[in-house]
C-alpha cells in the first residue's frame, strides 16, 4: 500500500499548463509561461482569462469578440434570479453564489464542459456578487452593462454609479493576480468534480463550496478582521505579541507551497500603498512585527506573508466590504477553475483515490440491533 | 518530483473508520467492521446512517430518538423553498437537488460542520427529490409526513398515496447498500471542500457535483438505459455483439477498486428476480453476454459486474423512474459524506496537492498585449 501523504503534501494529482507555482523560487507561472510580475502590470482580467482558456494572449479582433461575448453572457436566467429573490439579504454572500450559480447552470440535460460556458460562467459572477451587494443594503440589484469592462461593471452592479478610474484599475489588478494558482484546494475540487464527466456548473459549485473555507479564500477576509483588531500601526507589536501567547494564528501569514515571498503579495503591496495608504502602514508593521515573532519562534519554517495579507488591504482601497472579499476572489479564480476544467477533458480519469482502514477487523463484532 | 498517477489510483488520501472497500476480496466493510452482506439483510438506513456517524449501531431508544429528529428536519426552509419554485419543472433532478441543498444550507455565518447539521441534511432529500418528481408531473408538492420511517416518506412524497411496503423494503434496502463506499470521487470531493474549514452544505453541494457524473452516480440511469435499449434477453447477445463492435462501452461494468464481484451488486441481483422479474430476466442475460465478450476482448482485466447494473433493476422494481436514479443514489450516499466530514473534522488539514508543468519554459515568451 502507498505511503499516506496528509492533504496530499507533494502528490502529483494533475499534469497542466494552465499555470505553475514554482515555491522553491517564488515564482507564479500564467500559461503561456508568463511570470506573474510581467503580465499583471499590463494586462487586464479578460486578456488573462483568455489566455487561461486559450493558451495564447488575444489580439485585438479575438480581445474585442470576447468582451462583447461576455458583455452579452451578464444577465441572470429566470431560475437564477428566482433563487437569488428568495434568499434572505442577510445570507453569507458566498452561500447565495454557490445557490445563485447552481441555478444559472442547471440545464435540462447534461452537457460536456466547452469553452462557450466557460466565458458565460465568468461573466455572470460580478452580476451575482453586485446583486447579493445591494441586497444585503436593502436595494434594488441592477441591471448589468455591456458598455463597460469585467471590473468596472462589478463596481457598477455594487454601487449604481459610474465607476471610478482608479478603483476599477484596483480591482482589475486583483482579478489578473487571483485567476490561477495551480491546484490549489478549489481549482482541486473543480478537477475531482470535471474527472466523473459531470457538467461545468457542477465543477464551479463544487469550486466555490471549497473556497468559502477560512483555510482557502476566506483567509483575506480573515486577514483584514485581525487588521481591524489591530486598529493602528502602534498598537501592532501588543496586539500580535498577546495573540502570539494565546497560540492564535497570525491570519495571513504561511502558505502550503511558497518557500519565499509569494510575487501576488510583493505586487500588492505595493499597490496598497497609494490604493489604502493608512490600512498600508498597519498592515506594513504588522507585517513587520508578525514576520519577526514567527520567525523567532519557528526559526526553520518559511513564514512568509502570503497573498490574502495584501489583497484584503488592495480591496479594502478599491472599495469592497470585507464580507466580499471571499466572493472577489471567487470572480477572479472561476477564470482558472474552467481553464482548468477544460483542459482536463482532454484525458478524463476518473479522480478515485484509495484511503487507509483504520476501524476495528472486519467481520468480528456481533450485529446488535435495536429491538423491532 | 513525486510520480503523477493519473486519478490519483492507488494514492492512499485519507484515513478512515467510515468504510473500507476491500477490492481484492470483494468484501464491503461498514464502519465498526460489519460486512456488508451481514448487515444489510437486516439493518435499516436509520440504523445504518447513526452506525456511519457514530460507530455503533443504535438502541432501541436512540434508534427512536434519531427517527424523530429527523422526522422534524424534513421541511425546506423559506430559500430552499423558493429556490425549488423557481426552477423549470423539466431541469436535471440533480441540478434542482444541488441547488435546493445548497439553498436549505445557506446561513448568515460559517459554522462548523456537526452531527445534528448531518442529519437534518440527510433527513431534506426525501422531499427535495419528492418535490422535484411531482414538479416533472405537473403536480404540486406535497409535505412530509413524520409518522414514516425515512424510505417510506420518499415514496410518499413522490406518489402522494400510502405507499407500498415490499416497495419500501426496496428502496430500503437500496439506501443501506448505497450509504458508503470508502473513497469514491463524491465522498472526496467533500473531504477536498470540507479540508478549507467549509461548512457542510459546502461539502454536500460538492459532492452532489460530482456524483452527477456519468462516470460515477451517473452510471445507474445509463445502466438502465442500456438495458431499455437491448430491449429483451433475446437480444442481448445481438446488440451488446453489435456494441462492441462499434466501441462502446457496456454501462454496468467495470470497477476501479473491484477485482471480483461488488458484493453489493450480488445483494442486488437476488433482490431484482422478485423485485422486477421481466427486467430480471433481460439483465441476468446481459450480464451472462456482456461478462463473456468482455473477457474474451482482455482477459487479463476484471471487468465484473458493478452496483450500478443492479441497482437500476431493483430501482425499477420500487417505481422508481430513470431520471431519479441519481438522485436515489445521493439520497443514500449523503449518510456517507456526512459521516466522512465529521470524521476529517478531527485532523483538517488543506487538501491541496501538486500539479506538474507541461507548459513552455517560464518567463521565454515576449509578451505580446492587442493594441490599446
Amino acid at each position: 500500500m502507498a505511503e499516506f501523504s496528509p492533504g496530499l503534501e507533494g502528490v502529483v494529482a494533475a499534469e497542466t499548463a494552465v499555470s505553475e507555482v514554482d515555491g522553491a523560487n517564488g515564482r507564479l507561472i500564467y500559461r503561456g509561461g508568463y511570470l506573474i510580475e510581467d503580465i499583471a502590470p499590463v494586462a487586464t482580467f479578460e486578456e488573462v482569462a483568455y489566455l487561461l482558456w486559450h493558451g495564447e494572449l488575444p489580439t485585438e479582433k479575438e480581445l474585442e469578440a470576447l468582451i462583447q461575448q461576455m458583455a452579452a453572457a451578464r444577465n441572470l436566467n429566470k431560475s437564477a434570479t428566482g433563487a437569488l429573490m428568495a434568499m434572505d439579504p442577510s445570507i453569507d454572500p458566498m452561500d447565495v453564489l454557490r445557490t445563485v450559480v447552481s441555478a444559472q447552470g442547471a440545464s435540462k440535460a447534461l452537457t460536456k464542459p466547452s469553452l462557450e460556458e466557460a466565458v458565460a460562467m465568468t461573466a455572470v459572477f460580478p452580476t451575482i456578487v453586485g446583486a447579493t451587494y445591494r441586497r444585503r443594503q436593502g436595494k434594488e440589484p441592477l441591471q448589468p452593462r455591456d458598455d463597460l469592462g469585467h471590473a468596472a461593471n462589478l463596481l457598477w452592479m455594487m454601487e449604481g454609479k459610474e465607476p471610478d478610474k482608479e478603483k476599477v484599475h484596483l480591482v482589475d489588478s486583483y482579478l489578473v493576480l487571483l485567476a490561477d494558482h495551480g491546484l490549489n484546494a478549489s481549482t482541486f475540487a473543480a478537477r475531482v468534480v470535471a474527472s466523473t464527466g459531470s457538467d461545468l456548473a457542477s465543477c464551479i459549485v463544487g469550486a466555490i463550496a471549497a473556497l468559502k473555507g477560512p483555510a482557502h479564500g476566506g483567509a483575506t477576509f480573515a486577514a483584514r478582521t485581525m487588521l481591524d483588531k489591530i486598529g493602528s500601526a502602534d498598537n501592532a507589536e501588543k496586539w500580535l505579541t498577546e495573540a502570539h501567547e494565546r497560540h492564535e494564528r497570525f491570519s495571513g501569514f504561511g502558505h502550503r507551497v511558497y518557500r519565499t515571498y509569494d510575487p501576488r503579495a510583493k505586487i500588492l503591496r505595493e499597490m496598497a500603498r497609494t490604493a489604502a495608504p493608512d490600512l498600508h502602514q498597519t498592515a506594513a508593521r504588522t507585517e513587520e512585527v508578525a514576520l519577526k515573532i514567527l520567525h523567532d519562534a519557528h526559526p526553520e519554517r518559511p513564514n512568509a506573508t502570503n497573498v490574502d495579507f495584501w489583497a484584503s488591504v488592495v480591496l479594502t482601497g478599491a472599495g469592497i466590504p470585507k464580507e466580499l472579499f471571499t466572493c472577489l476572489f471567487a470572480t477572479s479564480r472561476v477564470a482558472g477553475w474552467t481553464a482548468h476544467v477544460l483542459e482536463s477533458l482532454s484525458d478524463l480519469r476518473i479522480i478515485r483515490p484509495a484511503s487507509r482502514w483504520i476501524g476495528p477487523e472486519p467481520g468480528k463484532k456481533p450485529l446488535q440491533l435495536a429491538k423491532r
